[in-house]
């Protein structure tokens, strides 16, 4: 339940005795000086290293579902924050937690709060302060990282040339999580069925089984973000939609690309494909691609979102070294095309023949 | 008006069109290296400096009134946390803006923006990044400082013998925002008259008019925070009220104190004050006294709240040095009361006895 409504503590914890039982903790603090309970925490940077900073909020009904799983959620706001550190390949040290809750539920800040630090735990990401307020549950994390001077990872360093990737994990292409949004959507009655309204009820559950990890527990990469350094000329995360993304890039780089439907619409696949791994949006083993088909999961792969997998471009020479990347990170790192000088996004598909992608990335104040 | 409401736009902003046309300038940045518009801002640090960071939010209903002027919400917004900047002694560098609105409208954002450029330009603290989200009306900040190592001004150097300060405008006592919050929610029949019921109408004016500048454009004691470090012993914000802040002081500190009610009630007030400023929580001048008599001036002096005047202790020896900090900053610098060994809070009155005060500093979860 979403602490606003049955299982409120009746008698309420305060504000400081609520940070102290959750989110103050015994283990000492790695990277800060001071973690929470004063104004401000001190954190000092390893020396040599810039401060990497983003903040994402997560609203309930908005990004999640009042009743996901809170240790699910715990995890997610901070996988979220953690995707973009990544993608400037920043090393996590520390973060904060702005919590609004409409009330205290002692079961679901516990579960919340262990999903949190069994990520930050794994990530080096220690929480060393915030804010808790009363009001409509919302959850605004700041994330702080360290990055070399001159290593981050940026989005406009894309050059006409380069190829064009995504990483994924095998067997789960990108939009599996919107898919899986979809389908919860569904279930609920919420949502547009007509992509998957085909599908008999054991489809949706193996689709759901197939897809519900990547939507409610997202792995930050932060490996491959550190990985990247040196390697990749532009890179983000995929959190709004592929196509809407790697507008950002072309954008701040001020290239065009074309995208690969599949490995056949790549143009020189035939020649390179033995060694350099993975081509191509729709990989022929994508269940999405056997459920839906084509045109529905290069939809899904395409516009989609929730991905918090890492978008990145590499001059063609760094190709043996993204295989190399790929091996030691334990991801697939799918070539999804190429950036060229000519402005736009332009897809092209397994005949050749290109198509034009219109602008529609996921935006908050239109959907 | 609040932006659910009436005024929203007919063709609303994307949210990278509402970042870019408000959040987004053409001003160089001073301190990040990198800001609004990649997946982190980067910002390096000043040498033999550490990161002070702090967050703060303010949830719509709870902190401000939906209909409260925007530019000086923008304001606030931002001196909230440069008050725990100014508490721990850092200098600004930076903020990030994570902003959950309902709609988008664009005098609303417009005039927000401008409150809080105004007052990130006075302060050197640019906004380099953040998230804008739809949702229930919320604004988290974080804020970004730079304090010299080990010279962090924290909670728990309180020492027995210490005096204890609170800063204030002249003729602005502690408890002034708390009193114009009443007083506002009494104009919308929201709060309990007790205290203001036997003022008449003209007093209420002229009180709200003495009193409401502190309330909704606190102006963070920076200047003050920084003057401070190498002379404070302990030093936090007054938030929530003072005698529930000064409580984390003795906490943090293992120290009880004594807190002054009138400068009569000061010990050693005959021999001193000629010398080193005002004494005890109420001035025979307060405008505040006057109207409401000395046990409700006490009671927002000591259980008020949003007065973002800093709270400090500092050893005798320090008085003349307090003395030249307030000329300097050109604020009034109280002594309030003294820390001893002594366990507890309790508060001397001018008859030289003493009432121990009990905690109740105001909680979100349960007011």
């Amino acid at each position: 339940m979403p602490p606003h409504t049955a299982h409120t503590h009746h008698t309420p914890l305060s504000e400081f005795a609520l940070i102290d039982r959750y989110f103050r903790r015994a283990t000492p603090l790695r990277h800060a000086a001071l973690g929470v309970g004063d104004d401000c925490a001190l954190l000092p940077l390893p020396a040599g290293e810039m401060l990497a900073i983003s903040t994402d909020t997560l609203v309930a009904g908005r990004h999640f579902f009042g009743d996901v799983n809170p240790a699910a959620l715990g995890h997610k706001a901070l996988a979220v924050n953690l995707s973009d550190l990544a993608a400037s390949g920043a090393r996590p040290l520390a973060c904060m937690l702005a919590l609004t809750l409409p009330a205290v539920d002692d079961a679901w800040l516990a579960a919340f709060a262990q999903g949190l630090h069994a990520l930050a735990d794994a990530s080096g990401c220690e929480l060393i302060g915030g804010d808790t307020t009363g009001g409509p549950l919302s959850i605004t994390i700041t994330v702080l990282g360290g990055v070399p001077h001159g290593q981050a990872l940026l989005r406009s360093g894309a050059r006409a040339g380069d190829d064009i990737y995504a990483s994924h994990r095998t067997g789960q292409g990108l939009g599996a999580a919107r898919l899986a949004l979809h389908l919860l959507q569904a279930q609920r009655g919420q949502a547009p069925e007509s992509a998957i309204v085909r599908l008999d009820a054991a489809q949706k559950t193996a689709l759901l089984h197939a897809t519900r990890q990547q939507l409610e527990a997202p792995e930050p990469r932060t490996a491959l973000g550190l990985a990247l350094r040196g390697v990749a000329s532009a890179c983000m995360d995929i959190s709004d939609g592929l196509q809407g993304d790697l507008r950002h890039i072309l954008h701040a780089s001020g290239v065009g690309a074309t995208l690969y439907a599949s490995a056949a619409a790549e143009p020189d696949a035939a020649r390179e494909r033995p060694n350099d791994g993975a081509c191509g949006l729709l990989a022929a083993s994508s269940p999405v691609l056997h459920a839906l088909g084509h045109g529905q999961a290069l939809h899904y792969a395409l516009a989609g979102g929730d991905d918090y997998e890492l978008l990145f471009t590499a001059p063609a020479q760094q190709r043996a070294q993204v295989a190399h990347i790929a091996r030691q990170t334990g991801l697939q790192l799918t070539r999804i095309g190429r950036i060229e000088q000519e402005p736009g996004l332009r897809l092209r598909q397994a005949d050749g023949r290109n198509v034009c992608i219109q602008a529609n990335g996921f935006d908050h104040f239109r959907a």
